[in-house]
């Protein structure tokens, strides 16, 4: 195969990308970016063969201990569990939180092969022991599995007398309900938050 | 910066790939496909150090010919001339054309440093002059600067005595009037067709 098939078809290992976008990626680096594509492939190589994950989180790192477990200015007494390091990376950027993160990389899924120990939930259970967390914060997706990962997790929690919290489920800020699905919907009314009667203006509390 | 920050912003070298969608590729192969991220790099390495052009159509190829040119059962009498390697796969993949191509790299565009010498066009010339083209298809883009350049083409064509035609312009297939730009439609409508009378079914020509 020609070195140019070659290139695109190892483009497609991609996420997004097809035969049509992969072709056009190809000839656009050779025709116009060629210090750019070798860069690109510098790069890849070098994280691919590099990266490794946190001893501590389980995240993406080239160290031992990636930037977050390293920091002294996190919250040790919270820690937030997520499936994936894109999961951590979206947490980190939309809210203030100050705690620290175990990340799975999956979901329980004994029928693929993914137990707890896949999950490093017996590293999370040596921790918890270590008794310097107070708050399980669970973080899976509101998925089948990722409900039966956070049921597993509260469980774990227990165990160790942790206090577990799951983020809230609900008609997303911005949503139009005529737009969300039937689950959700039913979801957010069975959880209908009473709201505390606000005092006339100029009150005093 | 780190190795995974790194690759990030060298995935966005890739036409279409902005900040989240590099993210997403970076965490997805590493996360899932080292493998093939390894093989993404060495591909794009090889191609980038050793694609270079067909000496004779100035096309993509890691050979001095490239397979068309190559070829011996190509039509030599009709030469197509395109603007990139990507115009002349589309048609080659779309029309039966089994003549050879040349391949500009690009439009007359003097502005930008892109003269003649730059697309190539002394070579042509010297190609022109060899006398076995009779037919010169010209393909470049309906743009002003792909028209100023098929002008040149002609003169080029008609001082050697050679045959210019052109790719028709006119509505697509399958395009409804209504959405055809106001430029297509006044071109498509002054250059209208005459239909040759059918005639009736079973009648001798």
């Amino acid at each position: 195969m020609a070195l140019l098939d070659q290139l695109i078809e190892a483009l497609r290992v991609l996420p997004g990308v097809g035969a049509k976008s992969a072709q056009r990626m190809a000839y656009q680096l050779l025709e116009r970016n060629r210090e750019g594509g070798r860069r690109l492939a510098a790069a890849l190589e070098a994280a691919m063969q590099r990266v490794g994950h946190c001893e501590r989180c389980r995240t993406f790192s080239e160290d031992p201990l990636c930037p977050v477990c390293a920091s002294a200015g996190r919250d040790a007494s919270q820690l937030c569990v997520v499936e994936t390091p894109a999961d951590q990376l979206a947490l980190e950027t939309a809210t203030g939180y100050r705690g620290l993160y175990f990340v799975l990389l999956g979901r329980l899924s004994p029928l693929d092969g993914r137990g707890p120990r896949e999950l490093g939930l017996d590293r999370l259970d040596a921790r918890l022991s270590e008794g310097e967390v107070q708050e399980l914060i669970i973080a899976t997706s509101a998925t089948v599995e990722g409900e039966a990962t956070a049921h597993y997790l509260v469980q774990l929690a227990g165990k160790h007398g942790v206090r577990a919290s799951r983020l809230a489920h609900g008609v997303p800020l911005g949503g139009e309900l005529e737009y969300v699905d039937r689950g959700t919907l039913a979801h957010a009314f069975g959880t209908r938050q009473s709201i505390a009667r606000t005092p006339p203006a100029g009150a005093k509390e």
